[in-house]
């Protein structure tokens, strides 16, 4: 017990792990400060080869997977699955430096503490980056995690296109990250993600840390409305069938249902374009999109179903066609419960405030859930900015976001029956 | 009056006048039967020089003025000013066969008509063509006929630059049609402008002949809303400033708006473009543009006022910053009611079905109706279409607005007292 209390001190060198941010931000950097290393790019390849030699460098395990997917593990005195940091390191194309690149030197940084401390866990650590979480180069986003835990199959993943016309298994080939560990079943005792929040909850109610509850549900739906293109001057208004009408009156409804709904719906239209779009053309076509999220499945099929109602309504109210077609949906995920209150009660010991929030953005960790207990812990993004060269968070934020990650891993890993310390 | 009686049945030649439209649509012909003569291009000059031709061969005197307006006059058996038929023979780029066209070859039809029946009028008869009514190539529209009446110098329209960057005085004199007849004061005893409606309200109630009471007033409005764009999962309903909310908001007022107001009142948000304009992004910035029209310059400025108070406060209540500039602003024109009332009733004597309406567009009449009593006569355009090589008039109902023409030329000319007839 001695042991275990001596192991309550510890924490990261918050320096190493800005100096690592830093370092792998050379690779792939922009104007700004941004970082642009798209998935399987020759800039993807360099930050990879980078990592990858830190990895060997703290004396990991270093294994490639069929999709690209590579993990590096620190054995445990015992055996069994490892207890796994991770995230990504590819970007979008003018991205930041923190989105994905946190989560992994963070766990690298727990390594190294552990290196530095002379402390053993009873089981295995593991530290992962995972292909194409971004989705900027090739659909679906969280394709690697998504592939390593069974849900979308190999052949499938690597026969996909990127928007540059290439192959996804060419592409590995080509940059060296085609390796021979399996997917689709993987061991993990427990999954663990450091994540800036890429919002601006934490940084407006001024709280360090982020205890992530699950992430939201995401329906995006494509409305295209087709009416006549009229003179503005000539056509009565009883005559018309406004397509732009139609879709301002969506849009104003979207924020109503979000208003009515409560909690954390969110709905968004991102985009409207109308045609042909001048002054004085009444608007015969219009497509529009709608995002609607929230954590809770039923009562995103209510609002759902709530939003496609009032717009057949309303454009049999103006006499214009509407067809919908869903662009993206997904079901909400839940992390494990436990974790959730371990990342709260950690970040309490540790003296940091913190609050549980929902993701709204997706992230690899939603998909290592299905496999084993996941969670996920935000720090504070500044000015909620993200995807872009502004992308900021703290040193000392990244710092408190670590702490937890460390003390998180370690009392999952058992350090105290088997570590001799 | 034995005289008068035989000219009571006089009627235009409606195969001729077709024949003139169909033949001046062949020079610049375009697919799907339209035309594209954009003022002061070599393919309006061919069209100029074709029209001077048939008024020559009517016997008419043809002068040019300084801005290029062409008129030919038929002398009367007394002296005084004209009775003037006129409108232009431009078109937009993708233009119809009928819009201008109509009003300048009808008049044309009426000399010929008047030419083969013999017939004299005691006050001289003028057809004339404006230059550069449709705006499609230099700013303002209707810009011929308002240096004509003294509304816009002459030095100030000759400087006008082209939007492919031309100096309209440069073009004026490539094409030939720079004239030495004095623009600002013209003297005309009456003007009456035959145009197809360009609108479907004939159409739609089955009328054969709309006698115009006026030209809308215009309000063009762009608003620009500037919020902050931000990730549509991760920002928080009530974190967000969402530009494209608020032009959905004013989009649905206008509409609004209209229906309050009721009478001819029109509203229409015919542009709306959001930025960055992405599913899953809130729109940061939305600019827009809001049309409104109406007969009645109070109720138009009610109508202004209730929508930049709206959106004012829609603004305010975002949290987004709101500006808005005038792109046009156009007082209503009232023609003159005793002429408005004379087409209505040659219309009924004739047999025809007519109905009073404004006109939502603007045309050369309402310039020449600051200079003297002027009129319209509308005939149904097929559903409404215009500005579009679908545009298309009966032979029929071209043949009976000719004939209202005509009734009315005559009348206004007053043949019974010094034609001989």
């Amino acid at each position: 017990m001695g042991a275990t209390n001596g192991m309550d001190g510890i924490t990261v060198n918050g320096a190493r792990l800005s100096a690592r941010l830093a370092d792998l931000a050379e690779i792939g950097a922009i104007p700004g400060g941004g970082v642009s290393r798209l998935a399987l790019t020759d800039g993807d390849r360099a930050g990879r080869d980078k990592v990858v030699g830190w990895m060997r460098d703290l004396g990991l395990a270093v294994s490639t997977d069929a999709i690209g997917n590579v993990v590096g593990v620190r054995a445990g005195t015992g055996d069994g699955p490892p207890v796994m940091a991770g995230s990504h390191i590819d970007t979008v194309a003018t991205g930041g430096r923190y989105d994905g690149n946190l989560g992994v030197l963070a766990g690298l940084e727990v390594i190294a503490t552990l290196n530095d401390a002379g402390l053993k866990t009873r089981r295995p650590l593991a530290v992962a980056f995972f292909t194409n979480e971004e989705g900027a180069r090739f659909q679906p986003d969280m394709l690697g995690s998504l592939v390593y835990v069974g849900g979308l199959s190999l052949d499938s993943a690597l026969n996909t296109r990127a928007i540059d016309g290439a192959r996804l298994g060419d592409e590995l080939m080509r940059i060296g990250y085609a390796g021979d560990a399996p997917v689709g079943a993987p061991q993990i005792h427990a999954y663990l993600e450091l994540h800036v929040e890429q919002g601006p909850v934490l940084e407006e109610e001024g709280i360090a840390i982020g205890a992530v509850e699950g992430v939201q549900g995401i329906s995006w739906t494509e409305f295209v409305i087709e009416g006549q293109s009229n003179h503005a001057g000539t056509t009565p208004m009883r005559l018309r069938r406004d397509a732009g009408l139609v879709a301002g009156q969506i849009a104003g409804f979207a924020r109503q249902l979000a208003e009515e709904a409560g909690g954390d719906q969110g709905a968004t239209v991102g985009a409207l374009t109308l045609s042909p779009n001048l002054v004085n053309v009444v608007a015969g076509r219009a497509v529009m999109t709608v995002d609607l999220r929230n954590t809770d499945e039923a009562v995103l099929q209510q609002v759902e179903g709530r939003l496609f109602a009032f717009a057949r309504d309303a454009a049999a109210a103006e006499g214009v066609r509407l067809s919908r077609r869903t662009l993206a949906r997904f079901e909400p995920v839940a992390f494990d419960r436990h974790l959730v209150g371990r990342v709260a009660g950690i970040a309490r010991d540790l003296g940091l405030s913190v609050r549980t929030l929902p993701s709204g953005a997706g992230h690899d960790a939603q998909m290592l859930a299905r496999v084993c207990p996941a969670a996920m812990i935000f720090v504070p993004s500044v000015k909620g900015i993200s995807h872009n060269v502004q992308e900021f968070t703290a040193p000392e934020d990244i710092t408190a976001g670590a702490n937890v990650l460390l003390r998180l891993m370690l009392e999952l890993a058992d350090p105290r029956e088997d570590s001799g310390i």
